[in-house]
């Protein structure tokens, strides 16, 4: 677990790699974002996309399961006020996804003298080291209690 | 269905309305963001969010069903570039959510004849008025065929 003091600007974080499976792209749309080129590939064929492609919104969740599953532990849980996001490439199935969290700011507030602010840059590759989001929150991390 | 012609500054489309359920907020969390103030009410109570609260992913995505069923239908599907995502207040159990999507910005590309650029500002509001969440995307829109 990192406190606030224990988290500095060019640290990096990488995730272990998830395997983005079809049935989860589809389960997923089915519930969330239910058109037809995250539903259906003869449909997703005809779109912008060419071919089955993940819901934005999918692959946003599964950065954060990445995530929470890395070696980034900021006390306190983490907690993000949002940020700038991005969606670069499409993710297909059979695509394997990995996420490098590369602290860019931290800043103390003077609202919350237990926490800190910590902006992250949060990139989720593919197997061919493209990137296909990139997310920059801002977190709230807790101060190691003195 | 709304071509790009068809939009202009200032609309804005209402989606109907959601009721959040404990159980969803669980569910979601247990796949995408298992951390303990979206699993458990108990541990939430400890947490900064003093009770059970969604996972900002899990409103994000609610928030992608409300728009995909919404009267916003921009032609060629609702496609995202990415933009700003702010989470402002707490989404829990029992919160009734609707979205807001106002047309901020309309342009054509020069490097897509066809197709138009779209910055929308959609805006998650819970059932005492509050916004939860908001998110600024620059959307694709097909043009009308000539």
């Amino acid at each position: 677990m990192q406190y606030f003091e224990d988290l500095a600007v060019g640290q990096k974080f990488i995730s272990a790699a998830r395997r983005v499976e079809a049935a989860e792209i589809t389960a997923f749309a089915a519930e969330y974002d239910p058109q037809p080129f995250h539903l259906d590939d003869a449909a997703a064929k005809e779109s912008v996309f060419g071919g089955l492609a993940a819901s934005g919104w999918h692959t946003a969740a599964m950065t954060m399961r990445l995530i929470v599953n890395s070696e980034f532990r900021p006390a306190g849980g983490i907690l993000g006020f949002g940020g700038e996001l991005a969606w670069l490439k499409p993710v297909r199935p059979g695509d394997e996804l990995r996420v490098e969290s590369e602290i860019l700011e931290t800043r103390t507030s003077q609202s919350r003298p237990g926490q800190g602010l910590v902006k992250v840059r949060v990139t989720t590759l593919n197997q061919h080291g493209e990137a296909v989001q990139t997310f920059t929150p801002t977190l709230l991390v807790s101060r190691r209690p003195t």
